[in-house]
């Protein structure tokens, strides 16, 4: 890659966080982090359910809101113009590859929601429920890179947040695409950190609840 | 770029052309067509322009529902966290770079919205014109591939419509994220084709809707 | 009621129905269509609930679109500022005043949504579902009048499509504020019609279809 | 009206003000303002103006964020089906019905929004400018109580601000149907306050923002 974006301004600053974070889980379920489906189990999602595993960790502690969500119909019929035959033939309500993954889904905590495009913005209560907990930065986690991370990223910038997205817990089918995407995603609408970077802002975030 | 993707099925089927199209028309606006301004006239761009105009033509003349628009906001208040000062502090109503290209904009035909988010269907009337228009595939035309494109052509699809991009009518900064970002595309939501494909399409539009 | 309103135009002219129907059944869920719940089971509401029944029937012969929603939260956390306690306390999912009315629900053909604001159309994905259908008509039904049939009238005619409203399949607590909003929205975005009118036209939709 | 609603629990508390208010300023424009108007200058409509006047004097000074809106169109033919013949025919891009009243607007400090359907939130940026200013209430103003008005509040309530809407600042054809409203959303989603009231509140936040 070239830097003729960087030439003209693109990526020119850090966002930072802000005071208020969200978390936004995207598809987290079974259907991608299980090796058994045909679209599941790839080691870079393996690595990003390790990794926001800690993170929610961490987040519930500080009564940070976490959001999660599957995608999922009740039919071919209701699913958009999908090209992935799996997403079209797989992803009904009720089939087992539609549920959370448990290193990740905490019922007792977590606000589900299922969507139906790649952004876990589109047409879902994520926004309302941020907007409720006066949340001013969005975390990006989940899969894929490419797919509904980059919609979803897309989306959290678009509603007026601050944005970043934790590399190592993003994860798609090869590093090609999932740099690619962290690379045009940092230029415009997020910062692309680190878990242990959230994890920091995190542990500020709770001292400062706690005080 | 590996078949990793191709080996579970993603693009594994054209969706085609439905029967009654919309043209999306994306940012462009003089401050990226036109290149006194920091983030105009890119050869691929101007291109994209050359090549859109030819398209409009036809599609006008076929009674083509047109939807054109620019981003702009009131002030750097109102904008999203871009990381491109450029966008922050020239993108304002009433500057010129605001202006739309006068090679694309027909005032007597298009539809024209302003819009905030890189998406020409976040949080604008696109959606409803349409669907009152009863449209079923959109074209998405403009620039940047990497970034508004990009955005636009995941609402599209996301709202249920069959999407086609032409790719030598949108353009981008540089090549090499052009061609990345219509691979993800296409593995996924859209058809990429060229604007012969859709001047073929818009002359039997054309043909069935004078019959 | 004076004339203030018809004096200036308001409600000058039908809409009248199009091409497309699609039925959008708002909460027939427990909650509302079962006595034994504290909103639940309203005289008006089961008059609508056994006129709405009659209908579906009709609709799903005739291969029509029919979304059908419930509304529920995971926790009070994620509702938005209802000022009626037995949402906040009671919608939650899993609790049995979030099940479908059976004498509504057919989940062989409805395609089902969770809601979490009033109008059925605000961030679910059945305007998605609508434009994939190419539905051009929206017929509302469900409860109460008053509430979410209000909002999704609003919201069906803000994203273009032509809206009836059967008045004996929308229900409510009271007669009083039944009448003042079906008078309100038949003055600016809706038909105000009758199951009758409803039947007759899908009627009409399912000789179309089967020539 | 009976009490049946209030029986049953609808309107048992009231919401509240929260920290950051923000102000919708809806549909003051010179179609609605101006008696040379078919739907202008009604009395309660003028009233409404009179205060909220005075009302955004105060919001400004406090640096609280005011976002106003006006409805047009590019022609008829991206206009929803609306059933009143005024706005179909003249809320047309350019024609001096849309402009702003002057009592209400500053440009230098107001972010200004096309709107298309009757809510100020549906399909324009305003929730995006207002989660970028952290605003948790929402104070609904302009015209009319029973159409515009009564949408944004619901979609102000879905979106998970507190929401207040003060009588004395929003206005309506006819008292009957203004009343009507109120109660109606009173029950369910906004408190219904009074100009002093908000004003009391500004001087509270413009305070806290001082210290």
């Amino acid at each position: 890659m070239t830097d003729n974006y960087e030439d003209i301004g693109f990526g020119a600053h850090k966002i930072g966080f802000g005071e208020r974070p969200g978390i936004a889980v995207v598809d987290f379920q079974t259907g991608f982090t299980d090796p058994q489906y045909t679209l599941g189990g790839r080691p870079l999602v393996e690595r990003a359910v390790e990794n926001t595993a800690r993170m929610l960790e961490v987040a519930r502690a500080a009564n940070v809101p976490v959001a999660t969500c599957y995608t999922a119909y009740s039919s071919r019929r209701d699913a958009p113009y999908w090209k992935i035959p799996t997403v079209l033939e797989e992803f009904h309500h009720g089939h087992p590859c539609t549920e959370l993954e448990p290193r990740i889904y905490d019922k007792d905590y977590d606000v589900v929601f299922c969507k139906t495009g790649p952004s876990i913005f589109f047409q879902t209560a994520i926004t309302q429920f941020f907007i409720k907990e006066r949340v001013d930065t969005v975390i990006v986690v989940g899969c894929n890179t490419s797919g509904c991370i980059r919609a979803s990223v897309i989306d959290a910038f678009s509603y007026g947040f601050r944005v970043a997205v934790p590399e190592d817990c993003v994860g798609d089918v090869e590093e090609g695409p999932h740099q690619a995407n962290l690379l045009d995603v940092g230029r415009r609408y997020a910062d692309v950190v680190t878990l242990d970077d959230v994890l920091d802002y995190l542990e500020t975030v709770r001292g400062r609840n706690e005080t």
